[in-house]
């Protein structure tokens, strides 16, 4: 899978270029947005756009969004180069979710540098996020493969219900993180990542299933193959932060259990909950709610949540999840190199060290 | 207009509840996003979602763009009770551009209470306005009016083709404000304007245009009525806010100025600068600039404006787009009650008190 993300690369980042290049002017204003009524001011545009955009693109990113989105459509039997545009939508709406969420967390660092509202100021970095959410949908007007006027309206329809959705899946996350007491169910939890993390790897799916022209029930299967992928590699994220913190547990001074420290009422979090005594239960909800906690604190959570055996109950989870991900592929018609490739992608999903 | 305003509003808002409920249940949850895969938490929702929508709805607004949205229904001959859910597509719009704004501006007072940010917290209320960028477009799929797959491709696209120039136009005012060098044309002012607050007009009148099925031309003219309109109205603000504060010259104490502090750049600021002496346009300049400014520098501004005839030259633009916004529905066959109507707004956002 390495190399076919690396392979792609080059192309996406060129469609990324022609939908926002790095240098905006008269021209590309007016053929994207449509002659001004008066005149448009190109270096606004540039400042408050495509620099912020190109920004963030150039810190990395593996762009698996659209490289997954191409692997399906080479497997639904298309030339994915004609596609890469389409591949750009999903991958310009991840970046813009970033910029508009790092806002929303408070985060200073993204991709290791400065977080572009510290960069650029709030109000730059969230008018491009929000800008994004919009940019890629051209794609769908200027429909550059010829679809269907049936293709375009299904593409729109998709992409308006899972973007809803979205907002519903960071609505939850941001109420909780703010109430910090849990209260929420395991399930409410997965329901979460499904909507926060799940529907844009849906979006990915789905937009392959409906440019290809495929029948619902492959648009159906591919969708909850990505939702449970995206939602098993939340569950591996939230793993490796507990892991990786238990490993640097006498190593203080470097920052550790982050995720504890914002209080992010993760799978761990709530299966540790349920299943210590009711003192530990207690004592792992006040050091969440606290507005801050010192280092013996989260060593004391993140021994909670090891002794509690939730370490492997969400390594269980996770892994369950993928291979469900697998299941509901295993009976579509693709061939033996995308198989591996899909499946690659859900044992990476558990599978990684970072 | 008061009366056809004040007639509408209760079914507006009868419709937007039905959009987004009062009170958030697992029931409306799953009619409106669809079934979840694991399990949803209708109370995360409410805080997060439907309590800042409400709170900002009950706080008044006129709902004009649902208003305006059902005059030109009714002017196309159509019944205006049957596309009243139709007509909260722009008035949600509107109301999550105001909550985003809000954040971007740093504000701290909407309709005379706290800024929504204020009272939830920041992550909250962006990720609520986020949310209504997207929740109104569901109306289309649900077709209540039941329109062709023609009329709800054009629709969104029309929204898509909209909503990006409305990013555009906040760009280049936000990127203007930051620079406060005033260096733009009177053109680009009013592309910004067209674009920031003219976009959701049009978004107004070509959606009542394509869900009546309206020939190009018509869908063309009333978008065009509908910006000149919105553009006119922008500059109104801004006469207002200058005028309002010439007014309160010698009551100091209460807050006068706001634009000029802001170190906003106005169709009078831009004039202003171009027709006073080199010294006063850059002492202009130079109170615009300040991160901070006594009352007296305030004075010292809004002089050099007065002195340069910017109102009087402001206004003249203003009632010159509205007289143009006018002549475009000249030539369509509206009845007589739409024509007054259609002609009255365009004269209420020039000679009007707040």
């Amino acid at each position: 899978m390495r190399e076919t993300l690396a392979d792609w690369r080059p192309a996406i980042d060129e469609a990324i270029a022609d939908l926002v290049p790095r240098e905006i002017d008269a021209d590309y204003l007016e053929s994207f947005f449509g002659a001004p009524t008066y005149e448009y001011d190109p270096t606004g545009i540039q400042r408050a756009l495509s620099t912020p955009l190109w920004e963030l693109l150039d810190r990395g990113g593996k762009r698996w969004r659209a490289v997954l989105f191409l692997v399906f459509v080479e497997g639904f039997g298309e030339d994915p180069a004609e596609y890469v545009h389409y591949a750009c939508i999903p991958e310009i709406l991840h970046n813009g979710t970033i910029i508009v969420d790092d806002v929303e967390d408070g985060a200073t660092i993204r991709r290791g540098e400065r977080a572009l509202h510290h960069l650029y100021g709030q109000d730059i970095a969230l008018n491009a996020g929000n800008a994004l959410y919009f940019l890629p949908l051209k794609v769908l007007t200027e429909n550059p493969a010829d679809l269907s006027a049936e293709q375009r309206l299904a593409a729109y329809e998709m992409l308006m219900c899972e973007l809803n959705r979205t907002h519903l899946g960071q609505g939850m996350d941001i109420c909780w993180h703010n109430e910090r007491d849990v209260r929420i169910t395991p399930e409410q939890y997965l329901e979460m990542c499904a909507c926060k993390t799940g529907c844009l790897a849906r979006i990915v799916a789905r937009l392959a299933a409906i440019v290809t022209d495929q029948p619902d029930e492959v648009e159906e299967a591919v969708a909850a193959y990505a939702e449970l992928t995206a939602v098993a590699f939340q569950i591996g994220d939230d793993i490796l932060d507990v892991e990786h913190s238990l490993g640097r547990a006498g190593d203080f001074g470097k920052e550790f259990g982050n995720d504890i420290r914002e209080g992010k009422q993760t799978l761990l979090v709530i299966h540790a909950i349920q299943e210590s005594d009711p003192e530990q239960a207690q004592r792992l909800q006040d050091i969440l709610s606290a507005d801050e906690n010192t280092d013996e604190e989260i060593t004391e959570a993140l021994a909670i949540i090891e002794d509690a055996g939730s370490l492997e109950y969400a390594r269980e989870h996770a892994l369950g999840l993928a291979a469900q991900a697998r299941e509901r592929i295993d009976g579509l018609e693709f061939d033996e190199e995308t198989t591996r490739k899909l499946r690659e992608f859900t044992e990476f999903v558990v599978d990684r060290e970072d």
